[in-house]
This record gives C-alpha cells, sequence and structure tokens, in this order.
C-alpha cells in the first residue's frame, strides 16, 4: 500500500465530522448495554471502555473512516518495519522492538536492531543477577542494596512511575530486591537531599543520558563523585558505584569511569524508552529480570493488538480517535488522566511528558504549519485525593475537560480491611463508578449552584489488578494512542525542537561572554 | 463605601478591553527598564515582576480601571471584616485571621474569631513543645519521633506541600524535630505503603477532617487503629497515638478516642487552612513552633500589602487582573505554575486545588450562570525537569499557555558544587531566566520546525531563598490572587458544590440497596 502523508483537515470524514456539528446527550444514549458493549480489550488483561465519550454510531463510523483515510495502522505498520518516522530528525522510531519482535527485522550497519535491544537485554539481566547474587559488590566488599537513578525527562519521568507503580506489588511478592531513587533535577537540592540518605558504599549509581551530554545529569553524577570522594570512607571508589546506560556513540560509552554501560540508541526517544535500557537497568535492579520482563510481555501484547485494522478492535486506535474528535471537534484543549490506583501517583506526570512532547506541535511532519490544535495538555493526581482538589472544575467549570479514569479490581499490596460494612478497595471503586455516572448524567438541581449538567466525557481503563503485565499494557497503550494522533495529524512525534532554544540561551548565560541585554536583566534579578 | 456585586462583563473597562482586540509585541517592548520595572514587592521579601507579559501601559491602565469598577480591595477589606462572603454556604471567610490581626474584630457569639484562633495556635504550639521535649511520650514510654498526617484535599495538599518545601530548609537549620508522612487515598495501598515504614510506638497520628465526617479520612484512621491493635506490641494504646485537627461541632471534637483536638471553624475553607490548625500542628511538630511561626508572618506580610488600593502596589491584585485579561481577554483556559527549586515539587497541587475547586464556577455569587469563562486549569511540575518534558508544547503548541515562574538565588541546603565553571544553583537560575526570555522573545528561524514566534507570557515570582517567611508569603500570594479573581469575576470562591454529586452516588453504591443500574454496570466493570 502507498502512504500518502496529508494534513488531517484534509481528510473527507474529517470534514464531515466537522459539518456534523452535534453532540450526543449521554443522558438519552448510556445504558447497561451501552456500557457492556463500548469496551475493547487493551492487552495485559486491560480493557478500554469508552461508554461515556460523546460518541454515537454515526460518529464512531466517521472516526473509523478517518483512521483509514489517514492510513493509521499501515503507517504504524510502516514505523515497525523501519520506515523514517521521525523526519525531522531522520531517524527511525523502533522501541515497540523492546519489548518483543513485530514486523520485519530492521538492520543497521547489517546488524539486526532487535536482537541489539534483546543482547542488551539479556546482558543487564545478567548484571541485576550479579549484583543479587552478591557476585559483583561495591568497592569497599559490601552488598548493593540500592540503586540511584541520575537522569532526567524520559530518563527520569517514566522509569520512576514505573519503579513507583510496582513497588507495592513487588514487596507484596517478595520481589522486591533493592530500593530506588532518582536524581534529576540541576537544583542541588535535589541532589542534596536524596544523597543525605544514602549509603555510599552500598548504592549503585546508574548515569543514563542517550547523547552523554545532558547538562543536568552530568553535573549531578559530577555531584555524586564529589561527595563520595569527600565522604572519607576508606577504600571507596567511585567507578564501582557507576554504570551508564548511552548510545554506543556518545562520550560515556565505554569509559573507564564506569563499571559497565548499557546500550540504547537514536531510534528510542527519550519519552519511549522505558522499556529499553533507560528503564531496564533499574527496574531489573529492584525488582529482577523477571518482574521486567512480564512488563515487557504486557507491553507486547498492547502493540499487537494496536495493529489490528478496525478501531472496534484496536483500544489504542479508539482512543486516538475519539481524542482526536474531543480536540478538534469539540474543542477542548486539555485532558486529565485520573488513576483510581495510588501506586499510579506519578504516571500522569510520565503521560504529561509522553503526550506533550511528542505532539505539542506546530507544524506537520514535513514543516509546514497546522491549521489545527495538535496535542492537548494533559495533567492528573490520583483519585480519590482529586476529587477532594480539582474536580470542583470538572463538574461545574465552564469549560469541558475529557477524562481518562484507570481502575483495577483489586488492590495491589491486597491488604485491606472492611470499615462500616465495605473494604477501602471497595470504597474506592465506588467512588470510581460513581464519578463516571456523575460526569456522564449530571444531576438537575433548581439551585443552579448545585446542578450538573452532565455530557462531560470520561473513559475507563481498568483490569483486574496493577501487575507488571498489565502496568506494561497501559504504558504501551498510551504510547500508541499518542503515536496514532500524531499520524492522524499528520505532525512528527518523535523530535522536540521546542526544548533547544532554552538550551542555547541558558549556555550563553553561563558561557559569561557577551550576553543579550535581556538575558542579564532577567539573570540579576536572581542574583 | 457600598458594595455592588455585579458580572464582570458588566464593568465598562472590560468591555473597553474585549474592543480593545490588539496584544503587545513583546519583541519591541521587552527591554531592561520594564524588566526592572515592571516588579512588585509581594510581601516575605519577594518581588512579582511581569515584565514578560502580554500588557502595556493602556491595558494596565484599564486593569487598574477594571479592578476598582468591580471594587476588588474593597471586598477583600470587608471579607476581613465579617461579610459573609461564603454566599451559598452563608459563612464568612476568616483565613487571613490564622496569620494575623487585620481590619476589626469579628465575632460570634461574642467570642473574637481572631482570638480563638490564637488560642489553637498557642495551644498547639504547647503540644508540640512538650512532644519535643518528651514530657509527653507515647504509650510504651518512647519519645515520638514522626508525625502522620491522615487527611485528604486540603487537609492534605497544602500541609504536604509546606512540609516538603520546608524540610530541606529546616535540617539545614538544624530544626528538623520529626518526619511527617501523610495518608490520604483511600486506596487501601496508600495507608498500607506509609504504614509499612512506620514505628507505631514513636508515631503520633494527626485526624485531620473539619466536619468529621470525610470518608477517606475516617477509613483511613480506622486502618490504622486496627493495624496498631494488630500489632501485638505490649502495652501499645492507640488512644495515646492521636491527636484531631476538627471543628468545636463535629463528632471528633472532644472524643475520648483522642489524646487532644485542636479546633478550626467553618470559616476556614479547606483549601484555605493551611496556615490554621490544619498545617499548622502537623509544621510545628515537624520544625518547631517558629518555623511556622514565621511562615504566618511572611504569609500576613502578603496579607497586608493586599489591602493596597492600586494593582501597582499590590502583586495579588496586579496578578489577579492580569490572569483575568489572559483568561478573558486572550481566551487561555489552561495556567501553568513552573517553580525553580526541587522543595516546591508539590506546591502545584496545591495551588492546583486552591485555583481550581474555588473558582472553577459556572455560577456567579447570586446563583446564577455566567457567560464567561471563570478559573483557569492549573499544573506544573518544576523546573528544570520539566524543561524536559512538557516544555515542547509551551513553546511550540497550537495553544498559548500563560506561565508562572517561580525562583529563588540562593538554594535551600546552601550546600553545592562548582562544576564546569559554575554552581548548579547558577545552572538552575541561568535556565530560568534563559527560558522567560525564550518564551518572551522566542527565535526566528526559517526552519518552521526550528522557529520560536515568542509573545508567550510568563510572570517571575523571585526572592533571596526559600524560607518559611518567603514561603508563608508565596502561599498568600497565591491565595490573594485566587480571592482576587473571583470577586472580580462576581462568583463563590469558597464553597465546593460540584464535589457533592459523586459523594451522593458513591453512598449509594456503597449503601447496596436498590441503586441505579448505570452505577451498577460501572461497578460491575471494576468487580
Amino acid at each position: 500500500m502507498v502512504l500518502e502523508y496529508k494534513n488531517i483537515d484534509k481528510a473527507p470524514s474529517f470534514r464531515k465530522l466537522q459539518a456534523l456539528n452535534r453532540r450526543p446527550d449521554l443522558h438519552s444514549v448510556l445504558s447497561e448495554t451501552r456500557i457492556r458493549s463500548l469496551s475493547l480489550p487493551a492487552g495485559g488483561g486491560l480493557f478500554y471502555n469508552y461508554s461515556a465519550k460523546l460518541v454515537d454510531e454515526e460518529i464512531l463510523v466517521l472516526l473509523e473512516k478517518l483512521g483509514e483515510e489517514q492510513q493509521a495502522v499501515e503507517k504504524y505498520r510502516a514505523l515497525i518495519d523501519g520506515e523514517v518516522m521521525n523526519t525531522g530528525e531522520k531517524r527511525m522510531v523502533l522501541h515497540h522492538r523492546t519489548r518483543g519482535q513485530l514486523g520485519n527485522s530492521v538492520l543497521r550497519d547489517g546488524r539486526d536492531i532487535g536482537k541489539f535491544y534483546d543482547e542488551q537485554k539479556e546482558r543487564f539481566f545478567a548484571f541485576a543477577e550479579k549484583v543479587h547474587t552478591g557476585t559483583l559488590t561495591g568497592s569497599t566488599g559490601k552488598k548493593f542494596d540500592s540503586a540511584v537513578q541520575v537522569g532526567i525527562g524520559g530518563s527520569d519521568l517514566g522509569p520512576r512511575a514505573l519503579y513507583l507503580a510496582l513497588a507495592g506489588y513487588a514487596a507484596q511478592a517478595g520481589k522486591h530486591r533493592m530500593q530506588a531513587r532518582f536524581i534529576s533535577n540541576v537544583d542541588p537540592d535535589d541532589a542534596g537531599q536524596v544523597l543525605a540518605d544514602i549509603n555510599f558504599e552500598t548504592t549503585l549509581f546508574i548515569l543514563v543520558s542517550k547523547s552523554g551530554t545532558t547538562q543536568e545529569t552530568l553535573t549531578n553524577m559530577e555531584f555524586v563523585i564529589q561527595l563520595m570522594k569527600q565522604s572519607g570512607i576508606a577504600g571507596l571508589d567511585p567507578k564501582e558505584h557507576m554504570i551508564a546506560v548511552t548510545s554506543e556513540t556518545s562520550p560515556l560509552a565505554s569509559s573507564p569511569d564506569y563499571l559497565d554501560s548499557f546500550y540504547i540508541d537514536d531510534f528510542i526517544g527519550g519519552r519511549y524508552s522505558s522499556t529499553s535500557a533507560v528503564g531496564g537497568v533499574v527496574l531489573s535492579l529492584a525488582f529482577g529480570p523477571e518482574l521486567f520482563q512480564q512488563l515487557l510481555n504486557g507491553a507486547h501484547e498492547a502493540d499487537k493488538l494496536a495493529l489490528e485494522k478496525r478501531p472496534g478492535k484496536n483500544a489504542a486506535l479508539a482512543d486516538a480517535l475519539i481524542g482526536v474528535y474531543e480536540r478538534n471537534i469539540l474543542g477542548c484543549p486539555l485532558t486529565a488522566v485520573l488513576p483510581y490506583s495510588q501506586a499510579l501517583h506519578r504516571f500522569p506526570a510520565h503521560l504529561q511528558q509522553l503526550d506533550m512532547e511528542s505532539n505539542g506541535k506546530q507544524v506537520n511532519r514535513f514543516g509546514e504549519p497546522v491549521s489545527y490544535g495538535t496535542g492537548p495538555a494533559v495533567f492528573g493526581e490520583p483519585g480519590t485525593n482529586g476529587q477532594h482538589s480539582f474536580y470542583q472544575l470538572l463538574h461545574q467549570g465552564t469549560d469541558i475537560i475529557p477524562l481518562q479514569f484507570v481502575g483495577f479490581t483489586e488492590s495491589q499490596a491486597g491488604f485491606d480491611l472492611s470499615i462500616d460494612g465495605s473494604t477501602s478497595q471497595k470504597k474506592l471503586n465506588a467512588n470510581l463508578a460513581a464519578q463516571v455516572a456523575a460526569f456522564a448524567l449530571g444531576k438537575k438541581d433548581n439551585n443552579p449552584n448545585k446542578n450538573f449538567q452532565g455530557n462531560r466525557p470520561s473513559s475507563l481503563l481498568h483490569g483486574e489488578k496493577l501487575t507488571p503485565r498489565s502496568l506494561g499494557a497501559l504504558l504501551a497503550h498510551f504510547e500508541n494512542k499518542v503515536m496514532f494522533q500524531g499520524l492522524l495529524w499528520n505532525i512528527n512525534s518523535f523530535d522536540q525542537e521546542g526544548v533547544q532554544l532554552g538550551k542555547v540561551l541558558t549556555k550563553q548565560i553561563l558561557g559569561g561572554g557577551d550576553t543579550d541585554p535581556i538575558l542579564t536583566a532577567y539573570m540579576d534579578l536572581l542574583s
């Protein structure tokens, strides 16, 4: 099939959707049957339920056509097979390969890239085993009991969110092998606070920077090294406490300053790197290779589902299409992600990067300005906490904000108590079910201050339990949703030119030469 | 002066602003002089700099008139003096009194309310002293070394954000007396994870619920009690490890199940309660009464500044007016708060509640629907982390999102290293200055993908250092900004009817009687 890349407003179905100019009323369409039927498997035991979205049969048919006209699934297949999808940087996009074989082999300099990722995985699995068995110890002979990841952005948010999401599960399963901490911000108080609690002798530091040139990360690693040297611990050698995750061509690769290095390459973008060595090293150290492999398996399931041609079988595509409908037809510039699971408390921060950095673009893949809204802003906090915070605006504010709920039948640790006739987990889920219904149907009241209009759309991703497998599927579902939206909008979801200018100006200031007077004036305010 | 409450679109200046229909171009107006002159003291040593906002002399004059026409400062004065500003619930709004005497005495049943708050403060200060000196110990005779706050929403987000903001400062000053932890979510994994690390014998639990009926909080407290009972520690008596912060009329007041109770009342809304006993008890236990008093002093300074009639001397009012301009004239439904201080990493979550729960309203103070946008959605993460995450969309997305930066000359802990010619703190601030300039001025590039249009507005709240005093001022600045915006929009910023429906439906589900089939169907998905 010949792929044709065109802006979404050139697609006939998009124009039909614009012309349609009406919304279904959830008060009249929402029913038990609809709730049971508008549900799709999303991999890893998860289901995507979109019964409370503002769609009906006619809209769904047009959205399916829109996906076909924009060749969303065909382009995903091309991406997997090594088409240069990161057009700006002229790179392939191969993060799906980190979790399993999908599509044809893709070669670089005669080397199968999927195999390369697998080799790296086997290497860090073996490394984790050596650490866990005590074959490899710190420089003073003590067993490593904690890991500190030093990285920022994609080298921080995803791995951190996944670590926090699985810590309780692993503890319950007796598989929490090492504590993990994270240093990201160049603010010295970040490194200072993490290192105040650290025993250097039993800690392994993981420097994560694909380019090997990230200012914050190199600064923080030097910070760690200097503090280790100042610690006065006899025999402590920083080199024996440090490993790197980087690309083979970076200045850090095979550096004698590191115990070992694990590699990624340019075909894995930072925000898509959680399932590569970027997330894999720290998660394998923390929870063991087995749990990390389960996470990969869950992600791979979701990746395979995303190849289904019809949105009626492809949850990530359906989610993407409905999101585009909300963004461009309903005109909503914002989305909230609301996990009813405390373990996912930093997952929205990861999705914020994933979505906003991928699709916060004003040009199409050819570099031409687009005339429609692209990626929405994303925020979120766990329920029930959010209910006592910003839900007031979600229910009764003057703008409609589409919602993505996430929930699980069982709690993670499994420990619970029945109080006032119900467990905490049941209370949690009763709150979640109540919110979905409240946003959809609202409640009439003669007092306008107590009136809830309803018709505020939400979806629900749900499963039995937050396990490594379901978490992997959840992660990949969102990655694939964001990818599909980028393909629908005809933008490049894999570069980030918008972060460059700040870096350049920062260097100007720190370079200390003749600086722009505006920069100097702002710097003066902070001096 | 007679106060007249009218919708903002009835104000002549608002219509003039709408008619103006042009934006200043920061490329032509931004100068060193503008940067130095568009700056206002905000209390506690802070300054509010709005040089990079899309305003000019003509707009600022109209905004000042708008503030006068809406009688913003006069209404603030009336609020302080006890006018019933929470019209829906028919309550006064008196949180300013928790940090100092302001305006006339306000009586309830012949009792001076300011004095009542002061008495409570003296009581919890004395209680903290008894704990710190070891006069009061746990039931097995051990000194308390940690506190766990059990609360949700306003009883959690503000106190937690302030605790995290001051932990490093207090440690550095040798005044970190007790660790504090927080349990909020009804998810059993939240309480489970916090309690897994707790030594019951040395822990004091603080139950915080104004009404004494909050489902999550009562459930979690019962969770704690049952776990204490199951711990098998000889002599451990839950009653001697629990205090309450509640209202005098709540079922918890003077309960024999608690060691002591500290009181607030209906005139302090949850999201405005951080400076009352709700935040005061845990912060005084953690850092001592002296540091908490400094925080109150900083907030009081900001409260006094907010009484200045002209926005040219009143930072909170200026911030509020510019925000209204961005919301209603520029049409921006979203704001990001970006603190360049890792210690403030949960401060945006508090502001999210403060702003979105206060002003996410669709009716005016009389209960009539409004025809203009009210409170924006708020999100944020610390810089420089956010730069490697969602800043792509802020710089190059298709929508403009106004920004509020926060920064400090010095780091909090004071420990820093010079690496590559600059300290981490200098790098942090160089990044901040670079971002303000980059958003304002952008950078032309012939490649549209590398082009930055600029004219993306931001403000900068800055000070010497994040101390208890400057933190108190920062907190009060935002509280007062949100209050002024509510007064300008003619809405009631102090109720939250939008959270009620979810509570009612949750009770229906948990009640187990005949439930709505829609609720049952969603509950089935999660069962």
